[in-house]
């Protein structure tokens, strides 16, 4: 019997089905229209498996509140043909099995844990920094979760000092998100990040708000590794900037011990969605 | 039987017996010199009473690793004589009963959390602004802790435009307790907080650093209630400042509910301490 596991972004859903090893079989990237049209695909791909459950990584917001009439559904998003759409319920009608649901963030974070660069640890922290900025904790196996789920990419940090942009985020403006996700490096120097090379004023800046925000995460969870994905950490010279000026931030106040092991890249070559996915449904 | 419960601070320790109901039966407080001298005056207000097991609120850092040697020892503070001190072995060894230990302000949160201002809530932050500023988390009954424990009051918060305040934390200068801690206060203005009276000025600069905090913590944890506690938090005042700058930061992004109702103040009239120690060792 397989595990299939489904990646819910607003540009694609990746359904894959995989092994209770994490190893995945199949995968399929399918373009996110409306629901209805996005699912029938979804199950018409999942209709040649034996599945014995599925998980799903979904974008936000989703509530995740178990004791929830609604749980399992989009809430307020911008995909307007999303908004309160029924997700969970609607994929377990659709292929008869238990579905276990979480952030796309929890679940690549938890794949990183099982799978890849948190294998060795009891929590760690997975950033994706891309599109949009987000983060997904687990500590001790389990994926973290609050009041509704966390949105730690919308925090607020301190303007680099020769930084003039405003940032781009529709409801903060200059919160990290608004200030360092791919499209705010496009928007603030005229060009793709990748296209930037290695000027190094681009990336000082960039790493700039990401340790800002790394420094608060690490101050406020005390994750025992952060794992930064997402397209925008491609550009390698990114990590022992960042690293330096985590520490410089910290400044010895926790002990912080070797910073390559502490801030490290993804391990899953961007799998861990699914993969995470697949493992939000298998119980360890 | 009774429960004992021990607040230890850097100025003084509070210890406490109580019975499983969480209502305190008697108190004392004890001025913090050395360790030895310390404790022997712990152990000497205990011994009048029947104990079945005793739970500590520390100050911090302190070692919550279960899987270290170490665990239950004070680590790096400023107090040299209380330096790698095992704090938890020489309470079992003194008082002959299990000890639990946490850091001061996930105790005060379990606290709220039972019998408080958080008990009609499945998870609450506490968050104390006093001499320091510290914030504990307790999440479906239980404290937050990562791989050492959350030092949640010194991320570092963007400068008000109006304060030319440099900061006051020896280690980041303008972090959250640099800025907004009673101390941080007294220094700024030249007079302590309780003395500056409704000087608007003085209290808008206050909240616009509790808040930015406070919408920092609500997108990284998620939690259901904010409870703020704490010496410059009797300056009731800064409670709608405070509801207003979060809701203006979160600028609806995420669902708040009725703000009253998210931000509060405590209602254990400053025995959240030592009912949060008796709290740890009171299975529920």
């Amino acid at each position: 019997m397989l595990i299939g596991g489904i990646e819910a972004g607003g540009t694609k859903i990746v359904c894959a089905v995989g092994d209770r090893s994490g190893e995945v079989k199949a995968k399929k990237s399918i373009s996110t229209r409306g629901p209805d049209e996005t699912l029938q695909e979804v199950k018409a791909f999942f209709s040649d498996y034996k599945l014995e459950a599925l998980g799903v990584g979904s974008f936000g917001p989703v509530n995740l509140d178990k004791s929830s009439d609604t749980y399992g559904t989009i809430l307020n998003t911008p995909k307007t043909a999303w908004k309160h759409f029924d997700l969970l319920g609607r994929l377990q009608e659709d292929l008869q099995v238990p579905v276990y649901i979480d952030t796309d963030v929890n679940a690549a974070c938890l794949a990183e844990y099982r799978h890849g660069a948190g294998r060795d640890v009891n929590s760690c922290l997975y950033i994706t920094v891309g599109t949009g900025i987000g983060a997904g904790l687990v500590q001790n196996g389990c994926t973290f979760q609050g009041k509704s789920h966390p949105e730690m990419g919308h925090i607020i940090v301190p303007k680099h000092p020769d930084d003039s942009f405003a940032g781009i985020c529709p409801y903060h403006g200059n919160c990290l998100e608004g200030m360092a996700s791919g499209p705010a490096i496009e928007k603030r120097h005229g060009r793709k990040g990748h296209l930037l090379g290695d000027e190094k004023r681009v990336w000082e800046i960039e790493a700039h708000y990401l340790a800002h925000a790394i420094a608060s995460y690490t101050l406020i969870l005390s994750p025992e590794r952060i794992i930064l994905g997402g397209g925008v950490m491609k550009q390698k010279m990114l990590f022992p900037l960042i690293r330096q000026k985590v520490s410089g931030l910290m400044n010895d106040y926790v002990v912080m011990g070797d910073m390559n092991e502490f801030i490290t890249a993804p391990q899953l070559d961007d799998e861990q969605g699914v993969k995470g996915a697949i493992a939000l449904a298998v119980e360890v």
